[in-house]
């Protein structure tokens, strides 16, 4: 048996398309959509994140700022410049990305986001919104992982969820979402005790550790449903998961690819908060 | 075997002592402390729960308001009585107690309460910088229930730990304070399938339902530690938890105790977390 594959490719597709038919009216109303990325690293896979988008933005008809603040840039320059945007009337969606420079920690500086312009949902107001039930964006990870599911049709409710990591953008966010789907969720990580069995108990396993390869067959109960979340750059610039689709496809009932499973959706879904933003 | 008795009450009268010790001395650097309660239901068990509140405050020299706004407030009026306390220079805390109105909603109205007022973690930007880990008071039952394991010595790290109940007071946030001490957290609820065989993998079970007796021996492995949450009025007057203690203390290594178990460690950490606010 090889396991289904979960593209998110068609979904992203789906999203990209509705949200350029919203910018477009947007945009003829006089009230153009427009994007702001705040860089403050010289990693090459975050360059390489925030190019995606930038090109996927451009595409959709959403204007993208890259504000590139430098590698050295202090945590208060970051959220004096976050303020900034946040103030200003043609920004409609306002992104911090990581890795953030030594004394700069992303929970802590996203509260300088404005909440109407959090489309990636990392500031504490959003989050906690989230987690109460309160409209407000998710992180765009955490509902790409949802998103891909329930396009696929599975139903989550009933279903038991082994959620691996407890990042802030992923883990914490994603557990909130299924756990609002009607799935029972387990939080796992680095000091979970046997995480073979626990996983092993789960009709779903959601990967987001960022560890290459770290869920292998033995990880997985036969016929679950696994979606992977990492993306971990190879040696030869290529991008693997957290999943080891080789021996994992043969034993899980279906499984997200990477890459073409739930990257594709975040952009997309980030698109989509950024024109949702613009028509506030 | 019966389970040893995870009492609350030496941990409540400790944590009672050091906050009327603060209470003293911040009353003496004329800043008395002060807590303000909102009511806006006939219930009796609320009326009995606030009439506890303020006794407890009074006698650890604090003082507090209880501001009833009747059976018929509507969500304005307590939303606008909730700004106006929360910009009182002279309280502290502000609590906001359930049930409320129809058309009321407490993670809605409770972003009325000024952030540093918070005292019982309620509002969504208190929630949200929980789950982030950046300073914030914890609604005080969620942290009940981990101070009480703390206090008795049951470290957390690497347990396996069964929520029962995903409420924005209990469920959710206690989930959190669990995460961040390592355990790995499973959060269950009504739409659960095979209830007791979650929990029966549990080393750890928290019962926070509102359901009377819900939890009997089957859901509970042999030697677990069980937290009980609930506090169901019994007809008779008296106060039952959502354990069956009698089935489950034969089975359980340890339970916590309906009365005396979770609710006296709650009301003084609420009173602990006003006297904080008033030192900030």
């Amino acid at each position: 048996m090889t396991a289904t594959v979960l593209s998110g490719r068609d979904l992203a597709s789906a999203i990209r398309a509705e949200t350029s038919a919203e910018a477009a009216a947007l945009t003829a109303a006089g009230r153009p959509p427009r994007l702001a990325v705040v860089v403050a690293t010289a990693d090459e896979s975050a360059a390489w994140y925030v190019r995606s988008i930038a090109r996927s933005a451009e595409k959709a008809g959403i204007s993208c700022d890259v504000v590139d603040l430098g590698a050295d840039a202090t945590a208060g320059a970051i959220r004096e410049r976050l303020s900034e945007l946040s103030a200003d009337d043609t920004v409609h969606g306002v992104i911090l990305q990581t890795p953030l420079p030594a004394g700069a920690a992303l929970e802590d500086l996203a509260s300088a986001i404005a909440f109407e312009k959090d489309v990636d949902g990392a500031g504490p107001l959003s989050l906690g919104r989230l987690v109460a039930g309160l409209p407000a964006f998710a992180p765009a990870t955490a509902e790409a992982v949802v998103a891909i599911l329930e396009h696929h049709g599975i139903a989550l409710t009933g279903l038991r969820v082994a959620v691996v990591g407890r990042s802030l953008v992923v883990g914490k966010p994603v557990a909130h979402l299924l756990l609002d789907r009607n799935a029972t969720v387990t939080v796992c990580h680095s000091r979970t005790v046997d995480l073979p069995a626990v996983t092993s108990a789960a009709d779903v396993v959601v990967a987001a550790v960022g560890r290459a390869g770290l869920i292998t067959a033995e990880y997985v109960r036969r016929g679950a449903v696994v979606v992977d979340v990492g993306t971990n750059p190879t040696e030869d610039g290529g991008l693997v998961g957290d999943v080891d689709a080789a021996s994992v496809a043969e034993r899980a009932g279906a499984l997200t690819p990477v890459p073409g499973g739930v990257g594709p959706v975040t952009t997309a879904l980030l698109l989509r908060h950024t024109v949702r933003a613009a028509a506030r």
